[in-house]
């Protein structure tokens, strides 16, 4: 069997900050979210590549995303610097199957807003408070081997009302300590692709050597990846008739080939 | 009762070609698809305004654009003239809650892709077939005073598969002559805003004169119209705990502000 | 306008119970919940009508059901004891478009799990700790008028997962002190009838006196009125064909209209 | 790996008619619609068993219904036959993963109806002429070395509206010569139980001979295999809180064990 080609995507900026904050984060993450991500994931049946913003062509050459099956996403105050050209490319390769992991501050990326249509908007409190995940939806591949629920000790708080399409199929919902409830890990799909997104990993915690966050992100990885050759994403030419037309057809004289070229 | 501020958006092109073409078209809509609407779905509740791409802004600038309740969109082979920037404020606008209806060839128009983020692809074909609308949903709001079923003497056809999220709530479904279906009337919700799709209306036929034609669009304005003010599409600001966190705190010592002013 | 025909159905076993518990739930609802939830919703838009269990007809006589717009639902420990043809009635009736209200333990309902055909069952905890409910959908005419976030000093916890449809439309949300979260206000469509799930409102806390609830429970039942006279549910009788049939058909010289009486 | 274990159910009343009617279905089933399915669908992943209404416990005991991985049924004139009880510990099975595959007339048998809680109602015309299958949804595993379209040369018409909770997810849809369209390929979830109904299937035509669907029935077996053992469907216990509660519990004097023991 063939491996998936997971491609962890970073933004990579908060791991190089200066001074403390900046210190606070490599601890956890000496070399980024990404290359910790997959150390983590790694697995016989998983080929992971790490790459950043700051890498040529922003990270993901054509040759690169062309041979994607499943693109993770970590970004958060870079967003901005994406360049359309890119989020282009990528939406076209998730209609194409690709599957698309979102995690944590991604819900405000370009990409994930562009799939969804919406704000997705959050309330949001950073003062380390207690998170509990409880899986939703049991029977979900994402949720297979996870506990019912289990505790993030330290995280940002992600809050209702979250502003996607109400259609979100729910896995998994999160508990605060602080008084929050949040729709924390939820599917869609779009065209081939299927898309996830899980809200737990701040970089200020350790929440990526988290095993049970690492056994979600695996899962969907897994769950993502496309189960058929990439498919088409462009119209089709004009069809011809199957079925008998017995109508008149009152433009039959008007020659419309010039327009449909631009079509 | 104040009245529904519609918004007709038309890129106008086809009406304004010369030729056979042009005449054919100018024929059934002498002043453009626009105008032809806003008169057929003159109402004591409405308040229509008709514009299109060749006005200044595009047709759309932004007091008319944060007045409209909802906007009527037909579009087919200046899609991509439609600039960036405007399609960023009319969603930012269907975020808030302003419906949005689009006709016929606007399903690849950027703004119904924007919405969705599939590609809206489909079968098509121009031969003036026949074509039967069925009433799926008919307790729909907008299916209210349309037969369960009718005729459109003569169309271009659009054929599934159709590439829209698969959770399109579906009010309307087509018959063509020459063998194709198609989920020919379909709503959506982002945000606050209701958005609906409804295929008939090629520019080469009166279908925008024909009766059942007209009330859906009619039903679907007074549908698609805002219930509520305008809803915030913004990030909320650090929310406050509404109950007592009482785990530790790790990254109270970290001024995170910095960060914090750049989301 | 006619007023809305709301009709508050409860078991009324545990307000008639005997010694302390008894007396307890006493205390809050004296002549039961379905008669305070009457005194509490009244309002010049709605026609009222409280039954229980214990009256003719399990509460429900035909005429009643028959001119039904809502139906509010309140059980627990009786649901065994309402009659499966009594549940087909209001089966029938909510294809038909009468709306569905249901409250709490109703979870558990012969009604509710036809509706929905899954099991409905959920955690539950009581204790009386603390729950806050969230609004998720904060466009949803349910949710008006309603703030964002309130709190239910002490409830009874009801927990995810909840075996309910995936599809469910999420309204509301629950946090509760003790760790769980809950889809609190969900709502679904059967038919022509809308159906709210809404779970505060056990029988020990006065929480049908709350304000918040109150005004929740009001918002559902005027949003599931029916908009329409009552939908068919029976199947159509054999349709003519609308289209040139061309085909042959092989079966014409087969009688089978004996058979097709029995359909 | 082990096989699917497949029961496929039929109530076998047709096949055994007398007159033309019978030996018309008899030339294409002479042991019945479930035993030609059992023989087109044999592979070495499927272990089937055919089975009948009129076998003891109406064909389906409880040994063989716990075993059972995928549930085929066919029904038409004798739905109300079909015990109540037998219903119930179906739909126990379908919430726990058993799958569940629908055809044809079967969209009114109880355990469909069950599944659903709407009318199932269909429009339907019986005059031999031809229908054309499409693919909608090309991605879905039902759709897999399926054409995008087909057709079926004589069958029995099933029109829109098709009383169905709309949020079916539409795998095929149909065209017919007589003008009408359908749903004819939808997918549910109930619990842990998939459910697929596909509409093809008159018993006067040799439909299930035909390769196209014997391709979609058995595509539908296999996606609709649990991949889980059996899931609970039965309440939770009463749950441990998990986070420590604050609150005051004003009714830890009041002994309601007996009360929850009825729940």
């Amino acid at each position: 069997m063939s491996k998936i080609k997971v491609t962890i995507w970073n933004e990579n900026v908060h791991e190089r900050a200066e001074g403390a904050f900046g210190d606070l984060i490599r601890g956890f993450y000496p070399d980024g979210i990404h290359n910790a991500l997959k150390r983590n994931l790694a697995a016989d049946d998983l080929d992971i590549t790490a790459v950043s913003l700051d890498m040529p062509e922003q990270g993901l050459p054509d040759a690169l995303l062309e041979a994607t099956d499943v693109l993770v996403w970590w970004g958060h105050c870079a967003h901005a610097k994406v360049e359309d050209a890119l989020v282009d490319k990528i939406q076209r390769r998730i209609q194409e199957g690709m599957g698309l992991i979102v995690l944590h501050s991604g819900h405000y990326s370009k990409i994930f807003r562009r799939m969804l249509g919406t704000s997705c908007s959050l309330r949001w409190r950073e003062v380390g408070e207690k998170e509990r995940v409880w899986a939703v939806d049991l029977q979900h591949p994402i949720a297979q081997g996870v506990p019912e629920t289990f505790v993030i000790p330290h995280t940002e708080m992600y809050g209702e009302p979250f502003h996607i399409p109400a259609e979100a199929h729910v896995v998994f919902m999160s508990w605060y300590e602080g008084g929050n409830v949040f729709r924390s890990g939820v599917t869609f799909q779009r065209g081939a692709g299927k898309i996830f997104y899980f809200s737990p990993g701040h970089e200020t915690f350790p929440i990526y050597h988290q095993a049970e966050v690492v056994k979600v992100i695996g899962n969907a990885v897994r769950w993502a990846a496309p189960a058929l050759p990439p498919q088409q994403t462009k119209c089709w030419d004009k069809d011809p008739a199957l079925e008998t037309v017995y109508s008149e057809n009152p433009i039959a004289k008007v020659d419309t080939s010039a327009l449909h070229k631009a079509k």
